[in-house]
């Protein structure tokens, strides 16, 4: 194990790198590539083109096959789109990508848009001429957007033109092949539940939906539906394959079965109609056929399947995806996977935080070194599957961008004086972890100290919440930004978001913002992650992953209450903490959870690391 | 003014009452009237008849001449709609009403449904058969519930229809004239602006929405939009009076000029037409027969006006009453106004509540009693044009039913060792109140003790909280529930409703609910009013009204941030306050507003009532 800085940066100690830090995109061939593609839409009478970043499945993360966005334009976040016209082209972006774009495209070439200011439908609105044309990829758009850009057009008088090939994919010489990773059945001591058993149940909502049929166009659906995983794209463990769910049939499964090991074919053939991809459509076309009832989910279909169902007469029956909200609430076989995943997790946290507190003050380390660092550690677990997402490593000002993606370019030294945040999280075949802290690096400055507690008040006030049954995320945000409003302070991003059992790290219906209207239930597990983040100087993030418990009675009360149980195991830095700022309850929960900390991870460590947990979670004191 | 039971009943000292005590309704004629009813259909073939209870502006108060669903069914409550089929009769209706609905009408003849279990077009759509025609007055059912009920009937091949002459008025024999009460001018000293400004304002509204007219329909923005009040109805100072604000020409108002006084007169034809009612389709009709684009708010609006405009070929907008908003964000005159409408109102509940204690242990009075003389307390201000609403006067058991109205029948004396809730209001002519406050009659209990407490907790929790630009009732409502949560209690209803300026004490958009969307803005002004409710034991409501303050930086935070003032003035019962369940911030909230209410209103009262006060706003020490 690596303590100091030349030892960890070897390739020897660096056994795995699920992240990497190269420079992605740039404006270099924004112009050269975006001609090529005129030159392709002239070709196909099109006046335009829209190459939103997607892949078929509307995935989060999509495979290197998929990033067309990123090789046109050379913009390399996780969310924007382009409409490229003949003399004219813009990108949209949201608010955490407003710098990057500038500096990732040629903007001679194309403008970006604020999506929140501009819609790509206004903006089409307003440049688009009665009679033009404008291409779509349909596999790339959902139902819900291909509409609002449909009606966009036709108020103009012009036309969206699905093409059922990608003029991206036809100039793209070098794009990368889709992926076909192995796929693997997941046991049943992980997933707590048989396939056939959530079939049966997922049938249910469906005849009680009045529906002949669902289509499963998100993989996690089809991973936890049928206890498989794969590595199709990065940091989820899922392949890109359908499903149909019949209400009263077997489902079918679109994959090629030479993908699957036995125990995944096991899973499948045992429940379902296994078929290959190229069947898939078909298959839709054979549900109209019969004038089924098909439910989709308009924000997670894409405006292909949509067509072929609604060509061939399906009636369509337009809801939430049935097998989000029962792959939600985890079961005990997944809590109990989840636990031991965050004290492995915790482990290695702990020992990373170590690491770092050994870091001599002359011979500082880079935002890289600490998130290889830290992949180490959890790589030396022994089961590491991959990161839930790409590590953000931010030291001192890097920290306040909240979605920071570290590259050699914005590679930063962890400077004395500065705080560093640190959001990462890893895939275990047991379960999937999501957790933040911030350091203080040398001696923290009392503004640092200050919105340091108030955020770690905000944390502590949302963790200990008692709500009533029905209690939704809107109804929870409060809880976390009510001692921040009192401060004047605030966050522009939502509380928390569901979490995935080794699955996606982001997972729906329930989260904790202003917008979320998703009752939760006991076995959701969310993260709690209030911020403060001041722009040039640091950011301050504390996230935790909380489990929703079942309702329990309190002394003296009527209503049975649902509360949090936290999951995340590892020290808050103490260095940071003016308890002075702290309630005694909240003082006391901080001891408290510090001492379960010292409990469960104590075990594990050994010699000065565990020296430095027993410091680092000792009780502190009014 | 009178100390003493005897006195305060003698009817040389009530000198008013716009409260009574009846008990309305009752079975006694449910089954006779019913007959009648469908004898009536009958000539007219109807297979049935559905009667809201509502009058043609879908008000909350209706007058006696739309008491149409209490004088058929023999139900006294606020909301509800009864269907009347040929053989079977039901009556729906919310939560409030569950048991007053068993007691009031025959259920031998008309079955009593949970509206929240059962919604009428569900019932409907259960019983009508194929071919049926269902009659309903449209003027008294909203453009939304109207395509409800509709679409339901359509799915069962039957008719909803539209009679020009309700049914009840027929039989009604001695149903009460419309109303129609003086219309005075509403003075700029109170209201603050001139109604030409008002007009320019909200066409500027209806531009920017690309409306050529807006319906005014609800009446309480007809009196605020022209400065004008009426008595139509009880409680609300309102004339049943509709508008049509158009875009680009004068506004026509649609009332007898002969109800006007001199200022009222003035205040609309120097701005607008005035217009006899019977002239209101007529323009309803021009407006269509002009393809002109017509806004209404489908939730004010009621279905005769909706296809009065549709058959004329109007283009319908639908949105939220433009006038609403601008009418709950208070100006500088309105606010100065309520707050001196608070500090006289104070001084009445001051000398009520002194009153209250010096009524002998073993000469208890009753409900009646105490609302009489609250209602007297409020009549010797000179200032009293009417309560707010009907005293809410609920000692023990009838203070757990949350809308609870006193009546001979269900009279209570204010028994030693119970609590006494009392919600009430009074309409001035420069402001509205509303304010509830619960109160220990000799001495409380401990469980009584606790539970006024958390609830106490609860209501400094929202008062005290800053919040941002942009928040929501939605996001305020978990500040007054937090507290109670953590104890595992809860309150079944809204935290609070918008209150209007001599006018509705319940007024839009604003709300503080689960429910409520809409962003809370300077000068609007709110109820806070957490509560807690033992069934069959007492129950417990604090209520003030609050204000929304203007943004304002707070030391050593980056975002200015709003926040409430609290204008209602009265002690809250110090005899049910545990001290050691107070924060010492909420203790310190408690002892300051104690200060201000002394500050204010002592200089209004004299002798064993001002020391009285001394002692009940004296500070709490821990």
């Amino acid at each position: 194990m690596a303590h100091s800085k030349g030892q960890i940066m070897t390739k020897e100690t660096t056994k795995t790198s699920f992240q990497t830090f190269e420079n992605r995109g740039g404006p270099a061939h924004t112009a050269q590539r975006i001609t090529q593609l005129r030159a392709e839409l002239k070709k196909k009478k099109l006046n335009g083109f829209i190459i939103p970043r997607a892949d078929e499945h509307l995935n989060e993360y999509v495979s290197a096959h998929d990033e067309r966005l990123l090789w046109l334009t050379g913009f390399s976040g996780s969310a924007g789109i382009a409409i490229i016209l003949e003399t004219k082209a813009a990108i949209f972006i949201d608010g955490r990508y407003t710098l990057q774009v500038q500096s990732e495209v040629d903007q001679n070439i194309i403008t970006p848009q604020a999506i929140t200011q501009t819609r790509p439908s206004h903006w089409l609105k307003q440049h688009v001429k009665k009679g033009m044309s404008i291409g779509i990829d349909p596999k790339l758009l959902s139902v819900a957007n291909f509409e609002t850009l449909n009606e966009a057009l036709e108020q103009k008088q012009a036309r969206l033109v699905s093409m059922p090939n990608n003029p991206i994919d036809t100039i793209w010489q070098t794009q990368p092949q889709k992926p076909s990773s192995p796929v693997i059945g997941h046991p049943k001591k992980y997933t707590g539940q048989e396939p056939a058993e959530k079939i049966k149940q997922i049938q249910e909502v469906l005849k009680n939906k009045g529906a002949d049929a669902f289509i499963a166009t998100a993989p996690e659906s089809v991973c936890w539906l049928f206890n498989i995983r794969g590595q199709d794209v990065p940091h989820t463990p899922i392949m890109l394959a359908h499903a149909i769910i019949h209400a009263r049939a077997k489902p079918e499964v679109f994959i090629n079965s030479d993908r699957l090991n036995t125990r995944a074919k096991d899973h499948i053939t045992c429940t379902a109609k296994l078929s290959a991809p190229e069947n898939f459509e078909s298959s839709l076309k054979a549900l109209g056929a019969k004038f089924k009832k098909v439910l989709i989910d308009p924000d997670r279909t894409n405006s292909a399947i949509y067509q072929t169902l609604r060509a061939s007469r399906s009636e369509i029956i337009r809801g939430q995806d049935p097998i989000s909200l029962p792959k939600a609430k985890k079961n005990k076989a997944e809590i109990e996977g989840m636990k031991s995943a965050h004290e492995r997790d915790g482990v290695a946290i702990t020992r990373f935080l170590y690491w770092l507190s050994q870091v001599p003050k002359d011979q500082p380390i880079t935002e890289i070194e600490a998130a290889q660092s830290l992949e180490n550690f959890r790589y030396q677990t022994g089961a590491l599957k991959d990161l839930s997402f790409e590590t953000i490593s931010g030291a001192g000002p890097n920290g306040a961008i909240v979605h920071y993606r570290v590259s050699e370019k914005t590679n930063r030294q962890l400077k004395q004086g500065e705080l560093y945040l640190v959001d990462s999280g890893a895939q275990y075949q047991d379960g999937t972890t999501d957790i933040t802290r911030t350091l203080a690096i040398g001696e923290p400055k009392p503004g640092m100290i200050k919105h340091y507690t108030m955020v770690l008040k905000a944390h502590i006030n949302l963790t200990t919440a008692f709500f009533p049954k029905g209690s939704r995320g809107v109804d929870l945000d409060p809880f976390a930004r009510a001692p921040l409003w009192q401060a004047g302070l605030d966050y522009n991003h939502g509380t928390g978001h569901g979490v995935g059992s080794f699955l996606s790290v982001h997972e729906g219906p329930q989260s904790i913002s202003r917008r979320s209207t998703v009752p939760l239930e006991p076995g959701m597990i969310l993260s709690n992650e209030p911020g403060y983040y001041k722009q040039g100087a640091y950011g301050i993030r504390l996230e935790n992953l909380i489990l929703v418990k079942d309702p329990e009675d309190i002394t003296g009360g009527e209503h049975p209450m649902m509360s949090f149980e936290t999951l995340t195991l590892a020290p808050f830095d103490k260095n940071l903490i003016d308890i002075s700022l702290l309630s005694k309850s909240e003082l006391k929960w901080l001891n408290t959870y510090h001492r379960s900390v010292w409990k469960t991870l104590s075990k594990h460590l050994k010699g000065s690391e565990k020296a430095w947990l027993k410091t680092a979670t000792a009780a502190l004191k009014l």
